[in-house]
């Protein structure tokens, strides 16, 4: 395929350059061609080249967004017609300093219980889990993560220990706020298991190395 | 330790049940006790007890609260005093029609995109996987799931393809408003790889049985 990759930082490089290896026709697009460092993803392929925006999206077919969210939009606009084409979105709207999204995701069920109930220590935890995975949390070899946040170490460690009393593979994520995060990943799982056809025998991990 | 379940529904009898087998003195609170299908719970461990919700709260230092999102509130303030004990919020703000979450999470950044550039075919897709893991996809034998989603089937199925050829495990999550999804778990990523030490070398993998 054609692929335009607008954006060439790690993951514009890291995606176009495995495009390119398996032989799809790749054109990085550069903010400035003549001076950013690109000139090691031209020999990523035999079919790769650099240039413009503008250039690689008029060589392509399919559009990978990889640039900042904050640049995202005048970045599209200027880079010509974008009819037809497959836009692959990898953009977060990160705030700037990497603690939490520009759009929406205002608060969470577990802040609005530490807010109604402060004398409580709140721990966000098996959230995002089936009834299915919380009976059985082992899938072959690997064990379900069970994902948790809150404010208070202390709550927090009880709640490790009793994940892993259960078998679960226990992920600490940080400050109660991180509930922002954890109920959309609960949301993700619902959408799967009652919309996509999975039912409850799946379950999240993180893979380590 | 002392834990008060309440809610007897799947998730509530699931861990409860299970942390009665480990020896934990559990109290399930349910909605009426008398009349509600609970017997089989109390069969699930030495220490197990099955009340209403205010026996169970004041039981217990440790309380799972598995019950809906519409009726938090008033449970909680009708059980009685939580001072000091653990709240495990296990709750998903879920719509009735299960097709959202009732607290924020409105857009997404490629709905947005999608919004401005009605032309084109918006794919959400990578944007929660690292550029280590791009790299290369295989934690030992586990491929990293590449979570994607769109309105446009013939779109997908190419960005399906392509994630494939990558070496990931791709799973298609639904149409675009699954951004609103996907883009908090990659901001539970950027969390746990910047603040919380993981680095670069995870990923989310969604496994199955």
């Amino acid at each position: 395929m054609k692929i335009a990759v607008l954006g060439t930082g790690n993951v514009g490089s890291a995606l176009g350059s495995r495009w390119a290896e398996h032989g799809h026709e790749v054109s990085f697009g550069a903010k400035d061609p003549a001076h950013d460092p690109v000139g090691h993803l031209a020999q990523s392929g035999p079919h790769v080249r650099v240039g413009s925006c503008a250039e690689a999206l008029a060589a392509s077919e399919v559009v990978l967004l990889a640039i900042p969210w904050s640049q995202a939009r005048l970045v599209l606009e200027q880079a010509g017609d974008l009819s037809g084409k497959i836009l692959i979105d990898c953009i977060n709207p990160l705030a700037p300093d990497l603690t939490g999204l520009e759009l929406g995701y205002t608060t969470s069920a577990a802040e609005q219980l530490a807010a109604w109930f402060p004398k409580t220590r709140v721990v966000k935890a098996f959230n995002a889990l089936s009834a299915a995975a919380m009976r059985d949390p082992m899938f072959g070899q690997q064990r379900a993560t069970a994902f948790y946040c809150g404010d208070d170490a202390d709550a927090k460690s009880v709640v490790r220990q009793l994940s892993q009393q259960l078998g679960f593979d226990p992920v600490d994520c940080g400050g109660l706020r991180l509930a922002r995060q954890l109920e959309p990943l609960a949301m993700l799982y619902v959408h799967l298991a009652v919309f996509e056809g999975w039912g409850g025998d799946c379950a999240f991990k993180i893979l380590k190395r």
